[in-house]
């Protein structure tokens, strides 16, 4: 009889009916005998929309501009959702970010929760209410403005907001039904996980998995949250992202969570660097004060005759304009011979807690990838996680090859997606 | 090179384009060397939207929830204004009624402004900032929630502002050039008006002058501040509403200011009450309990044979169904015979300071009614205004045949309406 926070996505809230319907889910809950809170995204496409409006107006906003813009899309769908819980007879009131005490560092579009303080929320909940709270917002400690956490961020409001509350658990809901061993639109035999360890979660949300915002698997993790993804289209359970020391989650651990891919990676190459001490350094120097990303390096064996090595680095595709302009500036004063951009690339990533003691997998792998004609230009490890960069034409090939061969596909298509393709 | 206060309604802001050429008169302003805080309207119809979206999730919004909802109209339109004048080149800040500092009571859907802290506003102003303020909201005192002070009243916002701040001047933009005499749908040679009093403005707005919010005009008397009613589409000088000790606004006092009309009342006739002390009292003590506004009132003489008198008063239409309930409930109590209910009439009212000074100016009215053969069946009257009430269908008849009868039109057609009809 705790509390239970919910977080519907821009598609369950799409329009009047949505709002009605997930109105009914809260009630549900509430009359389960358990104190709701809800986090809610804006309504379908609105804040692209918004977006556009302020494009229309000026190509470069200012930031707590755009801020303010955007959070009128949670304003509204979050007074909405608490109508129609009315309209069903309980009580419902709405908070926006900062009322709701996110507080929030001033990096304005992708602010930091720094703290939580929801006496207001509890104040509604030892009201009898249902505290319907905007994600996506809250309010800079330092000068009080009006922030937002970034995209998808509405996750991370959640997540943070149970672990503040207290809260047994956080369930997020969308269109999909849980999280898959695969991107179903690629492999349409991909299973539903019933559950996944927050560990392996955030490596599949860092390898490119969409289902889940990676700042919210790093608050579950850090808060020992309980995570439940579900859909709000149907009364199936979902997926269940559970704290990696959980016995449960332990016990019917399977060797490989899943398979992820990703296709907004950018590969640059630094090709003919003199092999000398700091180079390398001051290469990813530069880089790193361009606000440059680097995701997996690669430096080639040093070619004896010539005393020059190839450093070879993955970005991300938007950060690769202003990492190609910084290290064109260090031309002269490396001494490369010259940078070669490719973006017609993608990562592939096995994830799985299980690899930690069943040696072979990386073997198995690439043995599957060699056998369907995929070629690796690059590889990282970590723990849990194998991620190769192939040809971009060649992801989905190489998703299939590697659900294939670690026995991942279901007997039959499982997957459904409901609504749009927001959440 | 004191503050300017200007308010832009919402047809004034109705698309990027407008929101473009709203910022472009403001940076004139600033760059005239004033300091220039800003009230702005939803966008367009935003208003209207979003009351559409809630009644289509309920026939019954919380209006905590209504006022959470419409507020994110002005969120959306200040936040583009300020990004249009920094697009200008110039610092703009937008800011909620709440971070404004409109402090109001609990009255959802129609809260009053108890007070103004506007600290942010002169922090910004200080700090060399343009401030955008959302109009029509603000937050209550008591529980910090969002509030909305009723329809229309972002002027009300602007003035109060302005006193609050101690600005030179109010300038209320909309997309009329000022007060006319009258209605220039009605009279198309109706003249616009260079000055009025604020006491005949007040007269003007109760008396169903659309163009400035009556508890606006209150609030200008009230702290003696001077607005300037123009138009956002031309250069052209609007009207000045000038504080009645004013020795400007004395010295060019017309006689008459202007025609006013009112289609949004009904009148309620109670037939044959007994003529006892303390009916009639009764009467209006019921309809006070059911928050009731009478306008007009009339009692007939007492029919000696019967001791039975008529009541007739007039009130908003939108009350008449709430009087009719709370008169009907004291029929055995009183002992009246019958309830009549008419709303196809409408208030004529002539308005002038200067009437004051000349007799005669009833009569001249009265006169101009009957050679236009409208009948008069209600008469009210205050020191600077006569009020008529007459068949709905004969109100325009009525208002050209006074506008013509003082001498009020104009050579040629004055009056042009730029955008669309809102405000």
């Amino acid at each position: 009889m705790g509390i239970v926070v919910q977080k519907y996505g821009g598609s369950s809230v799409a329009d009047a009916q949505g709002i009605k319907r997930v109105a009914q889910r809260i009630v549900k809950t509430r009359k389960a005998g358990h104190d709701v809170v809800v986090v809610v995204s804006a309504m379908g496409d609105t804040t692209d929309e918004l977006r556009d409006l302020a494009e229309q107006v000026t190509p470069l906003p200012p930031p707590r501009e755009l801020d303010m813009l955007l959070t009128a899309g949670e304003r509204i769908s979050m007074a909405l959702v608490a109508m129609a819980i009315a309209q069903l007879g309980h009580k419902a009131q709405s908070f926006t970010g900062s009322q709701a005490g996110v507080i929030t560092d001033s990096s304005h579009g992708k602010a930091k929760i720094i703290d939580i303080s929801p006496g207001r929320i509890e104040a509604a909940i030892a009201d009898g209410s249902i505290a319907i709270v905007a994600g996506f917002q809250g309010v800079s400690q330092d000068t009080k403005d009006v922030t937002t956490l970034g995209r998808g961020a509405s996750d991370t409001t959640a997540v943070a907001l149970a672990a503040a509350l207290g809260a047994d658990v956080c369930e997020i809901y969308s269109d999909v039904d849980g999280v898959f061993t695969a991107d179903p639109r690629i492999v349409p035999t991909a299973r539903k996980l019933d559950r996944v360890s927050t560990e392996e979660m955030l490596e599949m949300a860092a390898s490119g998995a969409k289902i889940l915002h990676l700042r919210c698997v790093e608050y579950a993790r850090r808060y020992d949250m309980p995570v439940h993804v579900r859909s709000s289209f149907s009364e199936k359970e979902g997926t269940w992202i559970l704290p990696d020391h959980s016995k449960e989650s332990a016990m019917e651990q399977a060797i490989i969570a899943g398979v992820a891919h990703d296709r907004s990676e950018a590969k640059i190459t630094v090709v003919g660097v003199p092999d000398k001490v700091g180079e390398a350094a001051r290469i990813f120097e530069a880089l790193s004060a361009a606000e440059v990303n680097i995701d997996m390096v690669v430096q080639n064996v040093s070619a004896a005759a010539t005393g020059r090595t190839d450093i070879s680095f993955t970005l991300p595709r938007e950060d690769g304009q202003g990492a190609m302009t910084a290290l064109a500036r260090l031309q002269d004063e490396v001494g490369y011979d010259k940078l070669l951009y490719d973006d017609q690339v993608g990562k592939v990533s096995l994830i799985g807690a299980g690899m930690r003691s069943h040696p072979g997998i990386t073997a198995k792998f690439f043995a599957a990838l060699a056998s369907a004609g995929v070629n690796i230009e690059m590889i990282s490890t970590s723990e849990i996680r194998i991620s190769v960069i192939v040809d971009e034409a060649q992801i989905d090939t190489a998703v299939r090859a590697t659900h294939t061969a670690f026995d991942l596909d279901a007997d039959e298509v499982e997957a459904v997606v409901y609504g749009g393709t927001g959440r």
